[in-house]
């Protein structure tokens, strides 16, 4: 049986949760080549070993580069790390970071154990205990959530660029918990009302989250029922059989366009051969489990199985407000860092046993939901470069809400708003119906 | 001093005002040649005489082509004129619009000729009188409102047309009412609350409205304030001439990507000659007005130039709420119909003399607001094939509010939502400051 | 029976041949409506009414603009109706000439009819017959046989234009001739040795020639073959029939790459209706006719019919020295001018009853040669704007010798080089083959 | 002074030669880490590894694969590593060659080694001495060549790779060889006549060519010039400073057309900095040397400034007329094997204390010719395979001749054509002036 995990944070201090955070990206990359990690398949995805010269060079720049006398491990990671924070300078073109063969893994290993070694040092100065310093606090754990951010992308990316290659590598060998058909899907009301959404400020005691989590506002909504699990690869098979991805009525406009251009006809990854549906994992490819989540869908994707169900996408709001009445504090679902631990891939899979009316809120794949990436009604970006992080993607993306099988368990929280373009779908991402 | 018009619509029977309408559409072609007619500038625009086929198109499709024995005028039409609807058929490539050099205009007129001359038997007739024909008399509502928002894109289509010509052609000589400097601008508050949005429906007495203003309902606004009227071109001066357009932190990343690629350094249609900045009109090239709404921004700049401003943009149902707190019954404004009738150029200008505290909420330019087009609560698109005339549209895309100097009185109404992605600027779109 | 012209001039006076080149273009344009005329259907296909202009343009820059005192007709022109000539200065741009419904057709004409009167009084003046103006002359001569090869464009671009448009267009009724089944092919064989091709001076008596065809050379030829006639539509088949689109041995590596991209599986203008072949023609779409000259081949398609049929495409000097052998002076053929007189159909046809070894030199296809466009030995452009008419286009075209259907018989001659990108289909170009 | 070699070939074996040239290609990988060796910059250009591989799946598929009882490495290759051969199946995309982490460099080295040892066993058994293998040994000797032609590429897709990362890396530190300014230019007159050019029979006692450079044949060539030695970068550098990139008269249209699309400035790798002209070398930046040869020019910039230097390009017959006139034999220049053991940069030079009237036929850079690359009189593709090496590439290429310091001393002869598009820079192409 898998491994359930609560993102309930352990009472770990600052300079703990940076260990431990930091090294998990070195556990990611432990499996892969130098070659592995250079490249780069798509231009939204970047090498592995980007990801991890990124991050430091996040640590480094609003951290360490911050505090005097402190000299940049090589001044030209400034510009060739930067991903797109024009306050802090120009960007290395992003779709060439897969022609950065130097530095080499080993040199950028070498930053991270140098930044590493630097940082240590701060915290065993005590540096961030007083409230001077609550502001670097502060940039830490956003550093922090930026990394974990990345380790997801690490992820998703590397399988998106394996699955290129036709001798179809494996990322790392995993459990595949085979389990029995899926319950009948059950719907779960909830009434009409004025709801508070969004992050309860952190003066109430609660933990970190986003800019774009907040002001914690109130939304008013109708009646909604969600149904109490996500959407199977059978119940999505049933879609492609029943002539889905032929018909127009079915998709939105845009959607529509894509399936043309992109000659989609069925989720990514999935590969029909001779005899079988078999998908591409991170732990090679393998034959279809029909009672399992289906992943890997573009928002189009996902709104056209809801039409086709009779049913609908959820709002960011009703997710919210449904997700929050299962749970008396901490996310609870199958996370990366409880599954790397227990052998099993890296791969969404059923919660069975669970006792809550929703199940699999989180941890196992991000649900589309039907909201535009917006600001909240108050939001405003930060000053600084760190006002760049999320407000100005707020155009043309649709949210996702709970957390995947590629998420840390640490990094899962209520009002936590992931978003992409709608016609993303190399994450781990998924639906639950509404209606 | 301009006309302002109020959009209460005069007690004209169906008949009647399907008259009007279809003439309406003749007399905005009469300016141009065939030659003028037959362009098209843009894979989003169509030339004018498609406009004038399309529109009928509708009636014949849907109206005409309903009841036993029609024989339409000539079977290859329903496959040139269609625009979208897979429930129909397949369609004539929309990009390639501009090469129907035949049907030539004096057909397209014929075409006209015919099916005005169907329809007025059926009414004659008195076929939409009785109930059974309720649906039917519902369609031609719709081909009524279909042709209005057609009538609006003959004007905003043939200014991006004859803007490409360096002879600078008029399509309409106009009066352009010069008037004095705006008044300063004042924030007018709203409180917080449950308000109700939507399209009051029919049974309230309420007229026609398209699918996707319904249903009404309910939303929760927090306390907003919006401007008494709209940023004017003098303004928008200001942002250029603070390096707006070369500023990335204005910007939402998609939007400084299209500054950059199109190299966007002004709204459309304006120009720096060597003294003084001018802006091409349906009436011409005219020296710039910096007394007038600013015109012709894509979403992507009204959203900088209010981030610039201190300020924001209003959501769709902010707008709403306060639009109609200015109105006891129909919006009032300066209407094409009104203007076109009265020798005023079709450009936006200032409504002065207007007592209520909001002005130019109706027709001087159409109104960015910040919301994702996405469906109302409980929204279903109709069956068959007039489902497909707004659900699917439902993505990428932002609303507008309001009404510009280029819809009709009879077009305009509160809970109207017009939608554009958010890089397009031919149209006459500006916008109102929120806070 | 068709007509078959030689190209021998009348000894006609320039100004005679100013006035029926000139007239002749007018009658080209005259079938068709000022909305066809306007129509521009790919970047390297101009509207008809643009041709009118560019071609009015060349007389009004080069040879009056040149004179003392003459005020141009209207300043714009000299930069709308530029083509590519940077020496007298910017262009207004290629892909966008369908966008110019002003200056109308009928403004046009009148440009036409303005320079045309300005011409007349100069020859009337007798101004071309000194010395002196020797040079006008010339220029007056290259400006009339430009006209000519745009009276070739008007017809090729038209048929492309409404070749797109599902009505089938007719641009002008024509008899086709129908003809029985084509004699077998006959090899003609040429011997080994020195040869010299290319213009022969003005000074030995010849007439015009472009600068391309200069200076005359000598070349060595190995013994070659040709075939006594044009490749039939009927054979084109049979290596369609064996898979000829697709079989990549068959292909240039460039050329395979086009059948894909373009998807294409007959030559232009062909299409398999549910019981046979037919083809778009000027006179509309008819059954295809397997025993008249195949057409309007890109170069990759004449290639790799000549490999499927064991042969090859002739080099331009083999077929220069092939054709000069079979006629004492002019070329004969089928030409445009006298096939419009007899109201045949613009559209190639097999010559029969011709008695020299080789037939169908002119007239009826282009014929693509496997030799790059490059200078003869020797060739210098001229100075001045008129040097950018050939020599700037020596890179990656293929030569084409002979004439067409929609060529003047005035304007054939056997030093003349065509040239088109290898990918080009929309001229009347068919193959004649070597070994 | 630098090390100048003739291409002779010593008294080697067949099986000497072979472990001679496929040892080359490891000590030009070794300089390199698996990352690097896994970069692809541009479609065109390929990873280090995958060239290794490449070669050899050339030898296994077409010699070890021919004969009975061969097992492959790895039944995958057959379809990753084919390059363009159609008849041995499909291909792996040549775009995604970068995306091929697996299998890893250490794993192409063991194919290498495999198919070497397998190669070896075949050469120890005296397989190929006999006549009826003697179709094997030519196809061996096509493998070392082609071999030959991917070592040259190795060295100019990695100068690329590396250039476009902005800590400029260094391949491999050489010896410049500094010298004095380039003597003065001089022009070498050639008789007209015919002439024979092409590879000599291997009948006449002759080593290997392609198929590509017979049969040797006769040409008629007028008389002309050729300057006794390449141009400068000092030469170039006055055409920039001339306005060269600004000046359309000088170019020809597509040539104008690439230099506005790429914005080229100066030929590539060329950079300005504050104070001085710099170039990017296998070597890492250096300053531009103005006495040496340019290089990495495109045919376009080769053209222009020869049109600039009131000069044009030679045609290939008169290059391979005028190099045969300086040798008795073997050509000679400083080529790639002998640079890299005397620890020389690989980098273009002037060639010093020659004798023979033109200098730099063979060794520093490959020289553009005015002749598109076509088919010799009576060339005819050789059956199966092998018959894709070269003649379905002939079509929008022009021919270089000569060698360049990439090249090895062996793999250099008089017939050689190598071959390019118009617009590709990243080889060692330069050029000698003609008229």
């Amino acid at each position: 049986m898998s491994v359930l995990q609560t993102s309930a944070p352990a009472q770990l201090t600052l300079a703990e949760r940076y260990r431990a955070v930091r090294g998990f990206s070195e556990q990611l990359a432990a499996p892969l080549s130098a070659e592995d990690c250079a490249m780069q398949s798509a231009p939204d995805a970047s090498p592995t070993k980007w990801h991890l010269a990124h991050t430091t060079w996040f640590f480094e720049t609003f951290v360490l580069g911050e505090r005097q006398g402190y000299e940049p491990f090589c001044p030209a990671y400034r510009y060739l790390y930067n991903s797109y924070y024009n306050a802090v300078g120009n960007q290395f073109p992003r779709p060439q970071r897969g022609l950065l063969s130097r530095p080499s893994l080993a040199e950028v290993e070498a930053y991270r154990s140098h930044v590493d070694a630097e940082m240590n040092e701060l915290f065993d100065s005590g540096a961030f205990g007083c409230d001077e310093e609550a502001q670097a606090a502060r940039v830490i754990e956003i550093g922090l959530q930026h990394e974990q951010q990345h380790q997801e992308l690490i992820l998703t990316d590397i399988q998106h660029a394996l699955s290129i290659n036709p001798l179809q590598p494996v990322y790392r060998e995993g459990d595949f918990l085979a389990s029995g058909p899926a319950p009948a899907p059950r719907w779960v009301a909830f009434d009409e009302g004025v709801r508070t959404i969004g992050h309860v400020p952190a003066a109430e005691g609660a933990g970190f989250a986003f800019d774009n989590e907040s002001p914690r506002h109130r939304v008013f909504l109708e009646p909604f029922e969600l149904c109490d699990r996500l959407v199977t690869c059978g119940e999505y098979l049933e879609f492609i059989e029943d002539g889905g991805y032929r018909r127009p009525e079915l998709w939105l406009s845009l959607g529509w366009a894509a399936v043309q251009e992109h000659a989609w006809r069925a989720p990514a990854y999935w590969r029909r051969s001779d005899e079988e549906w078999r998908r591409f994992t991170l732990a090679g490819e393998r034959r279809l489990d029909p009672h399992q989540p289906v992943a890997c869908l573009s928002y189009f994707e996902a709104d056209a199985y809801a039409r086709w169900a009779g049913a609908r996408l959820p709002t960011e709001a009703e997710w919210e407000v449904a997700a929050s009445a299962q749970t008396t504090g901490a996310p609870t679902g199958r996370f990366v860092d409880g599954a790397w631990q227990a052998g099993e891939a890296i791969c969404p899979r059923r919660q069975d046993g669970v006792t809550t009316p929703l199940r699999e809120c989180f941890g196992e794949v991000w649900q589309w939901t039907s909201s535009s990436y917006s600001p909240y009604p108050g939001y405003t970006a930060p000053d600084g470069a760190l006002g760049e992080y999320n407000g100005k993607f707020m155009c043309n993306q649709y949210v996702l809400r709970g957390a995947s099988c590629a998420t840390s368990s640490s990094h899962a929280r209520l009002s936590y708003r992931n978003f992409f373009a709608p016609e993303a779908r190399w994450q781990f991402s998924g639906l639950r119906l509404a209606r």
